[in-house]
């Protein structure tokens, strides 16, 4: 076996064997599979796909090229939720505690904000000293405390993976439905969940192109969770704009902590539900999502979430009193009204516009290095399908200076249209999958 | 413009402006680009081709990203011919010094065996003494002088080539035409010829696997070629079995010596002809190319080709005395004789298999730093066709060792089929475009 002849296997669309991709991954980790022969095998892949025989095996590698967390010694149901990215997908930091309260273990790895959109990391590191960098031993011990964890990937967790998703991200091979499974269930399967909640973001908003490579991904991230033995579901949840009323790091924790207060924002409420729901069900506390979906409205209205989720907060060594303090509006130096300009009803509010517009105005990083300004970004008013007459505002830019709400602003234009005639319903939950 | 957009571009099936192309490869040779996404991008080139457009600015950037050899000095016509590659291909060896001493220069760069095909340098240099390495001015000195210099590519020509072309061999990324188009035409470009033969082989032993493929790189060829002010024509040969009786690098320049002396070898003396009255016609020393095909028996003939020959050895430093006395059969210490094992006639002797053979024996490398056994190599004395009776000699191999010998006879296994039917004749000379 040699790299090239591998290469070529995948190139001429013939399927690889366990041991030829095996071969290859542990060859790159050791160094006999040099970067650039990676980057051709990755390209070869984006073109010819994997089935789901090989997605399996690449998955299983990946996931073995490090350590997984034993959860086994907890007496309790072990679920998480995985999404695939959006513009004010925020659902994490409140069905996380809520799930939690349930009875049902939370153990959650996340990631930051990439490309356009939003990263749970980032949004709990704007709380004052969360802390997001345990070991697995710290993991472990406070699972076993509070029942739920929300850290970042640690390096001895899938380092292939690791390795594989920095060279896809600046060699174009981020868009490919096996790649994208591997490389989410490695890190999944590692944290020694035993049920696996996937939304899955469809529209312009989410980092697949189209509808139908959205629904495939769906597919296969079942399929391969329940090859690895895990009880699966995907929700296939709109992101054609974004979801909630707030963008931006601490203020994306402030409308969670509204609702977890009893703040009405229906399309957030309603995905959270959904997707507290499916977990709960995975958990075995209801028997089926909709009865689920009643659990977790009970835990939103008695407050059992948010009083897990200052919990999490003092445990990760969060500043609970900054939390305590979320109704005195914390905003930036400088805001920026946008407003309608003719009468109507709100056709488009493009969501990856809104994402891009959030880093310029300090949300995220252009490069890896880039920090961040917390207190940064949108605040929307108005949504798709809202009348609106001209004047009226639509959404307030927040950044730390006029430099970036400038092109904050400017990022946003022709993100929003308005159309002379009513326009359909949003279809906030357009499938369920198992 | 940064190097992901532009591999994206091209993953995404959108043609590429000069100025991107431009960029990519530049950035390649500055370090901006780095070698993991020249092969992400040549996987994606793979993939979705290159237009004409495309092929031509590639090949405009690499030829200029070093010197170009100027002849314009020379009052002569100067033609040279390129070979994709075969197994027991050495025209280059006759119609070089032919054309020369027809009155029209032949500025000759050539490469090394490469796969299972044979290369003129390493022929070359199994003639004692005999030089390849010369600065471009000595290469100016040479041909101003003898009006013929067959050399190896320098590094001041199209290192841009060079780099891409050693990564493409690594990553499974060689069969691709546009790719293929743009090595061949930098290199030919800065050679200083204003008019190319191209001789594509068609078949097993060919570089690029199926027959379309081979006529769509001829075809791309000569536009390029066209498009650069060059005149070209495109011979598509056979390349299902090995061209003329003998297969090694001292066994193929004894082979040339022969044929240049009088010796009948029907398809290499055909092959060369049709090459040498296309590079004649091409240099306007004839009105057609059959009329350039006379020319070159002629030179045959008389011994102008073997005259012309035995200077070009004199100037390039090589031994002489060792070329006149080529009849005393130079052969390696090993032989093993291939006979037929039953009666019929031969119905096939893949080319590819007697390319794989010759380098088990011990004639081309297998690593970049394997040392040549110069003597080694394969006689053959049946061609497809021939009738043969059980215990006929079909070839002998020759090695300098025992182990090399087993090797190569292994590698020929299955290689030579024989029918019961007679078989049809081969066609050696498949088409000629312009």
């Amino acid at each position: 076996m040699n790299p090239v002849e591998i290469i070529k296997l995948k190139r001429n669309n013939f399927p690889l064997s366990k041991l030829q991709i095996e071969y290859f991954i542990e060859g790159y980790l050791s160094g006999e599979v040099t970067e650039y022969q990676m980057s051709a095998f990755l390209m070869a892949v984006y073109f010819n796909d994997m089935n789901e025989e090989e997605t399996f095996h690449l998955t299983e590698i990946m996931l073995h090229s490090g350590e997984t967390i034993d959860l086994s010694f907890l007496d309790l149901p072990k679920v998480d939720k995985h999404s695939t990215g959006g513009v004010g997908d925020k659902t994490s930091l409140i069905l996380a505690p809520l799930v939690a309260s349930c009875g049902i273990a939370v153990p959650m790895i996340s990631g930051r904000g990439l490309g356009h959109t939003g990263g749970t990391l980032d949004k709990l590191e704007s709380i004052p000293g969360f802390n997001v960098n345990y070991s697995i031993k710290d993991f472990k011990r406070i699972i076993s405390e509070t029942g739920v964890v929300l850290i970042g990937q640690t390096s001895e967790l899938a380092p292939a993976d690791k390795r594989i998703y920095a060279l896809r991200d600046v060699t174009a091979t981020v868009e490919c439905i096996p790649l994208i499974t591997s490389s989410i269930m490695s890190k999944k399967l590692a944290e020694g969940a035993d049920g696996i909640v996937f939304d899955v973001k469809i529209g312009n908003g989410a980092n697949l192109p189209d509808k139908d490579k959205s629904i495939e991904l769906a597919k296969k991230l079942i399929s391969t969770s329940k090859k690895f033995g895990k009880k699966a579901i995907a929700v296939l949840s709109d992101m054609e704009q974004p979801l909630g009323n707030k963008i931006g790091n601490w203020l994306e924790v402030e409308e969670c902590i509204e609702i977890m207060n009893g703040a009405i924002i229906p399309d957030l409420y309603k995905l959270n539900n959904v997707l507290s729901g499916a977990m709960i069900y995975l958990g075995g506390k209801a028997n089926s999502i909709s009865e689920g979906e009643k659990i977790a409205g009970e835990k939103l209205m008695d407050k059992s979430a948010y009083k897990k989720f200052l919990e999490i907060v003092r445990v990760q060594n969060g500043d609970e009193a900054y939390i305590k303090d979320w109704a005195n509006y914390k905003r930036p130096k400088f805001k920026k009204d946008i407003v309608a300009d003719e009468d109507g009803f709100i056709s488009e509010m493009t969501a990856v516009d809104f994402g891009y517009s959030a880093i310029e105005l300090g949300c995220g990083r252009k490069k890896v290095d880039d920090s961040i300004d917390y207190l940064s970004g949108i605040i929307l008013h108005k949504k798709k399908g809202n009348e609106v007459r001209k004047g009226d505002l639509i959404c307030e830019l927040f950044a730390e200076n006029e430099q970036k709400l400038f092109s904050g602003e400017k990022r946003l234009k022709g993100a929003v249209k308005i159309s002379k005639n009513k326009t359909d319903s949003v279809n906030l939950i357009i499938d369920i999958l198992d």
